[in-house]
């Protein structure tokens, strides 16, 4: 009988470990699914429903199947036992039931009033995974993807104003959505619909920082096909980039405000220490995400004697390159900061300083290897937010409060555009147009990061209420406006179809005219950024790759010893060893120039199905190090202080 | 006052978060020791101790660490709790902890003489992560990529001999560990040291199952690098891969193995299931795989008129490739069947067919993430090996029952090996020399699918003796044996140092000189492989892929109208339209001469620091497939019926 007994378990166990397969299976047919979708979309150019939205369309059918077909709800699950000798929940608890000990692992701490949501059936208990997991595991890669294939060059021809958009911009959004939501709550509580629980001032805060993060995949990658504009992609690609960073701080900082009195009055010290806290993890954040790219690029590039350089092993290479990366994330998690920004800035540093050095087969298969990681997680993220409109069990619509979300969520949008721009404009040579304004304005999709932070925490009714509005505008906004923006592209008559090449092609030709229209797209190029390209050029990069000029010209001559020491022996070229401290004008540019002159094609490889923008232009960089050097030298000899008048 | 108390749990809840963050930083942290390590492996060639067993010493010394150095065991776990109100273990249990409900998963079964190993510190517990992450996560992309790495070529030649060693060889080995265990384990009796718990027969058989999947991860690595004799690591890789599978639906088969009455006498009956559930499960498995694989050919395949093929869009043909291939796993693990045996098929047959309709750029995309998780997922595999030893809680040393072991199993190594070698030298006309024997003796190294399949279940106390003594035997053969290798290659005067290039150029030169020579290296392809290589390279090939005849010319006659449907139009091309019914002789072979006369060179990507042989030569037969089949035709017209005698 014993025996039986144990049999018997042995297949519960089993089925466990099946369920766990059907679950999978059941994402994998999804992604199938939606690949196959994509597939027939690029063959019917088909874009009133762009593949993303496919993708969470079929998420939403498959969750109303899981909903309705699957087996009725559990009866014991739902029950809530006593245990008068525990004091708090500890990580794992052994239970005697029926003379066999059974171990529970603590998942979470949960409020009365949703135990009623925990009668679902097992199937839907299981489709809705851990909230960590889309911290952990899914936005890491997407994120990371979109710092290392930031098209550096337009990012810092116009890294004013992106960072203006994505700090300033979100800053405005958070504190519009919040205030046009408190109003809307107080006009809830005046009807009564708010009775038994509270909904702070903060809450709409929190609500507004995590609305803020704006998600422009979907846009961009239509942008992505239909070669628009440069410009206006790098401002919003650039924009959406940091904007995330920016917003799942605040929402940080926001959720760890703690006042110490009435949690609806304002407390200076609070909000001084929400800031402060907002600046401390930003900025520590950063400085972990680059310092792990700088230890990358400094193992990628070490140079010792009898050892053959790490670059002859690219599988040793590439998984030094990826789990370093990672680490950067987990030691932020670890030390309390943001994975997330971490992996950005160490995304953005990896390409700007590590694939330089990297083997000509590293880079391709790190780039190859973060853009398919990118591909699926930003699938698999879109089929769950489908999903979860059906087997999240805690749901809770509040018509108002999603109407005032809507509202909010479009004038805040308004109002971190138009006015944004029409200031950056003051100062701007080449001003943002009208159209540009509009398409950003229309751009502001909401999507994985928003529905990231919303699911983090449900526990308190306004949290679901949250959770509930935010997935309903990702919803809206990625069918609507995700599907509206070729019909708006059109409309608004901006010009698509730009090959950057030819673009770059006519701006270095109308640039080598008349260098002193230069002016006018180097208006942004502000003294502090050429001053840290120049420390950039002279130090970093000849420290941190193989490209730049040799640190023995760089460097004072009192550095000679360590400079020596320092520099790689490939730097020293032919190179001219003349005294360039006077020169200002910033690297990018002059690459750019070579670029165009040399026009290497385009590779094969990045015509991919990718959904985000690949990041070619990096790609040349570090091979025309040299030759960029030389001709700034040449440049500036015939300039020399032009660029001062900025 | 309650406020605080939130707040304060929310703390505990993200101390939980950076807890995950914590230990995989820790596995993170192993990984990257053990890339540099291998670097400077490569830089020094030392051998003495491989890579593999670096990976697992860093493990081991992190375990020891974090057993002795981390905090004090925590109180509170440990203690087992009273519920008489439950009557089974339900998945999820919410239970009331002075007034808040924490949630809590059902995690395991565990006896009641473990309990008391419950009470290490947290950190132990967490490092000690599920089995089944094992079994699910990190064995498939192993298993797969050395299917899909199979270098058919060289396998399919010596086909006959690396059958009979995997499945008579481990069923022989399974048997022989099973009868010595049982020896020792009533030793062990008599003296008195099994109180208080059984060990019947079935457990030493399932101790022998396990212990009989051999692992020559580091082995084979050394022969790559070496470059030894083909044949003889066609013959260890062909094994290894066969073997796991076999020994995994082995143990699979023993565990549900339940005779009605008493355990220690023979069922005739229970028997014969197990030996039906064994067969049924491989099939099963073998079907599910293969099917999946040739789903994705089919699809990768199509060529519906109004489509631009899939291989315009290599990321969605890599995603599809990807995911078709874990729902092979999948789909076999959902239907209670053996995922690691469908993925290691559908492997294969991803290599065989799919393979040729991937783009250039999908191919080597596919091959180089394979090679990547593979690379990733054996280093922390080998890591979490040596963490084992200190960081799982239940071990159980039994010092006879250890030194039994390790006889039991290199008497089963060398009962396995000679006499199986002895009877195919009989058929083989080129012998399994004696060295070759010896070299497979000793390479019978206990590795990942040993330590999985071992770790799966480790509740009762045999199973745990088990795991401890399955943990020492890996241990011992990777650092020992793995450590041996190259010397153990000088001593028995195995040839190195051969360029398989060059080795196939001699080959063919020979045969061309004197084509009956060919029977001394075709001895092995039997009618039945030739019938298959037939059927093949006529129907499937042309159905499934780019490559071989139109199936207008291998078909009948009156089955031109289907024929004509399913060809693709490719494959009409300057091919000459003769009756080529009769011929028997393989693809593989003509494809072959055709290489070495074309004498490509090796691709630098090839040049990995990957662990794992790759396999190269699959990456040229779908572009010769139209080549293969017209050497073929000169070839067969000189000789017809040749391959008939052998």
């Amino acid at each position: 009988m014993e025996k039986l007994k144990k049999y018997v378990s042995v297949k519960d166990e089993d089925q466990f470990y099946h369920q766990g397969a059907v679950e999978l299976l059941v994402f994998n047919f999804l992604l199938i699914l939606t690949i196959l979708t994509i597939w027939l979309f690029k063959n019917h150019r088909f874009r009133f429903l762009h593949e993303t939205g496919g993708a969470m369309l079929y998420g939403l059918v498959m969750g109303l199947i899981i909903r309705y077909a699957t087996k009725a709800p559990d009866v014991e699950s739902g029950t809530v036992y006593e245990c008068e000798k525990l004091k708090s929940g500890p990580p794992t608890l052994l239970i005697n039931i029926t003379n066999q000990v059974y171990e529970y692992q603590y998942k979470r701490e949960i409020s009365h009033h949703n135990v009623n949501g925990h009668q679902g059936n097992a199937m839907l208990q299981k489709m809705t995974f851990d909230p960590s997991i889309f911290f952990n595991i899914l936005l890491p890669p997407i994120i990371f993807h979109a710092g290392y294939s930031l098209k550096k060059r337009h990012f810092f021809r116009n890294l004013g104003s992106i960072l203006t958009y994505a700090f300033l911009g979100t800053a405005i959004s958070c504190v519009v959505i919040g205030l046009i939501m408190y109003g809307f709550v107080k006009a809830m509580v005046h009807i009564g619909q708010l009775k038994g629980w509270e909904f702070h001032f903060t809450d709409c805060l929190f609500f507004g920082s995590l609305m803020s993060a704006t998600d422009p995949v979907t846009v961009l990658a239509i942008f992505h096909e239909l070669h628009v504009d440069t410009d206006l992609y790098t401002l919003l690609f650039g924009e959406s980039v940091l904007n995330d960073a920016v917003a799942i701080v605040l929402t940080y900082s926001i959720s760890i405000y703690s006042p110490k009195e009435n949690p609806n009055a304002f407390d200076a010290a609070a909000f001084f220490q929400s800031v402060g806290n907002f600046l401390g993890i930003f900025a520590g954040s950063f400085a972990m995400g680059s310092s792990y790219a700088v230890v990358t690029a400094l193992i990628s590039f070490m140079h010792l004697t009898k050892f053959t350089k790490l670059c002859e092993f690219p599988m040793l290479e590439t998984g030094l390159f990826f789990l370093l990366s990672w680490s950067a994330f987990l030691s932020a998690e670890a030390a309390g900061l943001t994975g997330i920004v971490a992996v950005l800035f160490c995304g953005v540093t990896q390409a700007h300083y590590t694939y330089n050095n990297l083997s000509p087969d590293s880079k391709m298969r790190t780039k190859q290897l973060f853009e398919f990681m990118n591909f699926l997680a930003e699938n698999v993220i879109f089929c769950y937010m489908g999903l979860a409109l059906f087997t999240f069990q805690n749901h809770l619509f509040n018509p108002l409060f999603i109407f005032g979300a809507f509202v909010a969520v479009f004038v805040a949008r308004a109002c971190n555009i138009y006015p944004l721009s029409f200031l950056l404009n003051l100062g701007r040579k080449q001003k943002i147009p009208r159209n540009f304004q509009h398409m950003m304005m229309f751009s502001g999709l909401r999507g994985a990061i928003a529905f990231a932070l919303a699911i983090r925490d449900t526990e308190s009714q306004p949290k679901q209420m949250m959770f509930t509005t935010a997935l309903l505008i990702v919803f809206f906004t990625v069918w609507v406006f995700g599907g509206g923006t070729t019909p708006m592209l059109t409309w608004l008559q901006i010009r698509v179809g730009i090959d950057p090449d030819e673009d770059l092609k006519t701006e270095a030709a109308s640039q080598s005219a008349s260098n002193l229209d230069k002016n006018t797209t180097k208006a942004e190029s502000a003294w502090l950024f050429r001053i840290w390209y120049g420390f950039d050029h002279k130090y970093l990069k000849p420290i941190l790759t193989h490209t730049g000029p040799p640190l023995t010209t760089t460097l004072p001559a009192w550095c000679n010893p360590v400079a020596k020491l320092l520099t790689s022996p490939s730097a020293y070229g032919d190179q001219p060893k003349d005294d360039d401290t006077d020169y200002i004008i910033d690297n990018d540019e002059l690459t750019e120039n070579y670029e165009s002159s040399a026009h290497i094609p385009v590779p094969a490889q990045d015509r991919t199905g990718s959904t985000q923008a690949t990041g070619k232009e990096d790609i040349h960089e570090g091979d025309l190090g040299l030759g960029g050097y030389k001709l700034q030298l040449e440049h500036t000899a015939g300039q020399p202080q032009m660029n001062s008048l900025a």
